[in-house]
């Protein structure tokens, strides 16, 4: 997320309760995730194993709960005992959950053409673009943007909170949710079937690329970002964080883990799983997902598998 | 889809801006892809691989990108650059999409008995039976028919278009959704569990038949058959053209695949994925799914690998 | 479920037309199906397979087509045709369905500071607590309990009904839906994603433990128990009667089956499937699942299989 304009790291120190060092008259632009972050970002890290990769990363302020790191040059840090309530105190304090209690925000910008079918709802400032179809029963939540000549049909969710939780054992709740202050972007002439459900990226963006095409029942994570004209078919699921990159085809049920990259023009077969990251213009199939070659002749190398036994144990 | 009354080949070839050719006297009652078409219809093609099917098949006007093939005795056909583009066009005419803006349409008939919960959604010339329980957050959607008797529970969406795209690479959107003109039957006594989608069928119809039961999530795809007395259990998915026959049980997230039958009575377990037509009153397991025990063999088969490896290694 | 009060055995004899043997003077308290009975409840039967499991039940009164049998000392039968038919009789009596025609009910209670956004259908007799979150769409339907600090995104349906049916081929309809009588308790801090459906128990309660948090598209079903602190990601689907303890983790599109036990900490990776009972504690792959490391070896196995037949074969 990007602030409204940008704020001084001294102010955001006295927001969070925190103490500065390094660069004292640094200015941020807003905050990000670790997989997010960009020059001018403020950034969070409360776990010594990634002390290094958030203070090289491109953010310029570290909430960080440790003063003895060193800090890169013209970087400032936030010191403070819980950098994770901290970034959650900036959020509620940019984008405090006030959900329109309309079933269109008077805020909501909605284009020349565009129908909104009854029952759905519009959150506040969504942008919605011209000649699009918004079925009946669908969710649109605060501040997602969808393009023109977009279809949405009926009960699909856009804008649903990231499932990304800060888990901790030692309390009695476990989970506690990193609050989203990401949004959803679905660009122009994507049709989107019945009962998807769209998660916001948690502090940037979910992308669906144009004239891509979801069936029914596909759920896509926070911070995914799917290229153009890909093809993804009923009850499809992808995790957080993940690429999909232009053109690729995910048949019925296939599973897709987070941050990893499936490459232009792959094509995953019916119910695969992919746990790594695929090379493009290639066909997968199954669990590992590899190629669907090698992989249907594992299935008939098993069909053997009593023939060699009658023959080493004869 | 049928017209609402027969019209004359020769004012769709005016219509579509095509040339008739053959039978200019023919009168045609419908329209219909080619796996549904029936006598009397109208069929398109825009590829030479299915010009001969085409022709051969059970309609009686043609619609082709080619005038220099044999025109079966007594039909017609309609010349045209694009007969993608003069279905859409025909599709259109007949069926423009003009969504009721009520939640429930002033043509929609609802029988006796029958109650319809708020926040349900029933589109246009929708018939609801006798005795029939709609639940919240239900969308029903133009010109579906739903039986006596019939439970759709919570945020199912019944008649959602179909997944049926004409796919060209060489323009910018590879994707063009050949627009539905079919519906839904959902017959007598049929249960629909909660977070369904069934897809209406592209030019024809999607039907569950009299006392099909399914649970939560499941997904139909358009101009699929289900027979009567089926059991699906949750999240099994469906794809389109499939035919399932009287009695089947499909076991939670089973996925089957399009354009195939499912016998009489078969029973596929959990999980499994349907490649292809499977025989009725069998038991299947896996993917691709083959009977049960031989399948279950072989997950013993593979555990006796190491040992087979042993002997041989030894 | 229990009564609203205590009520004769006699009086129930009366009200399905059975005849009552055994305690006459008997008091029964609910009525529940064999998985979920207790003492002072009515249980029913009517396959002789189950007649020594349900006399024997913790159920003090015995619906069963039976006069024959042994009565075990202070318990009563209540002898009838058609016990199935009686139990719906009973459930329909105490438990008619008379659904709210309003979008939040007048009998429902709403804790301080929760947001019910619009769109959401809030049934009779529901109860929600203080500080939750109710998103659009969502659907909660009669006599559910919402804890604390619960989060529901959009187009959640909880408290549909159960997926649980008599199932006789003899007649033209094969199946006859057990109706439901319980429902749903949500305990404290628990949020649940968007397009989620949690079924309500048969008789019993259908339980999600305090803090667990479930992601979008996940099934849970009827009279299943989910214990503190469980993770679910996307698209999981479990059946019904079945035993989740604390601190579980399943991962994305993962199938649990119904009426088993998966142990305390028990992590499930992506899109395995669970046919019985796991140990809690390990971490568990593929079908059935097993313990991740032994299923991860029986990968390497089969990729060997060809070396195996070149030595063998040789």
């Amino acid at each position: 997320m990007k602030f409204p304009a940008p704020v001084a790291a001294s102010w955001l120190a006295n927001l969070i309760g925190a103490t500065l060092k390094g660069n004292n008259t640094l200015q941020v632009q807003g905050i990000n995730e670790i997989h997010k972050v960009s020059s001018g970002d403020v950034v969070f890290v409360d776990h010594p194993k990634y002390y290094d990769t958030c203070l090289k990363s491109a953010g310029d302020c570290i909430i960080i709960n440790n003063g003895d790191v060193v800090i890169p040059d013209g970087k400032a840090i936030l010191i403070c005992d819980q950098p994770f309530e901290a970034y959650l105190k900036i959020v509620d304090h940019f984008k405090p959950f006030q959900p329109s209690m309309q079933m269109v925000a008077e805020s909501a910008v909605i284009g020349e053409g565009t129908i909104v079918m009854p029952g759905a709802y519009i959150g506040n400032r969504v942008v919605i673009g011209k000649n699009s179809v918004i079925h009946p029963q669908v969710t649109i939540l605060d501040d997602c943007i969808i393009g023109d000549e977009v279809v949405i049909q009926a009960g699909t969710v856009i804008g649903s909170d990231a499932f990304y939780y800060n888990t901790k054992k030692d309390r009695p709740n476990w989970y506690k949710r990193m609050k989203s202050c990401g949004h959803v972007v679905i660009e122009d002439r994507v049709e989107i079937g019945a009962g998807c459900t769209i998660d916001r990226g948690v502090t940037d963006v979910t992308r669906i690329g144009a004239g891509t095409v979801l069936d029914n029942m596909v759920h896509i994570g926070h911070d995914t970002t799917i290229g153009k004209n890909c093809l993804f078919a009923a009850q499809v699921g992808i995790a957080g964080a993940t690429t999909i990159e232009d053109g690729v085809v995910l048949w019925g049920q296939v599973g897709v883990s987070k941050t990893l990259t499936i490459g232009k023009n792959a094509v995953v077969l019916a119910q695969s799983g992919v746990p790594s990251s695929l090379e493009g213009n290639k066909t997968y199939f199954g669990y590992p997902a590899e190629e669907a070659g090698i992989k249907r002749r594992e299935l008939v190398w098993v069909k053997r598998i009593p023939e060699i036994w009658k023959k080493v144990m004869d």
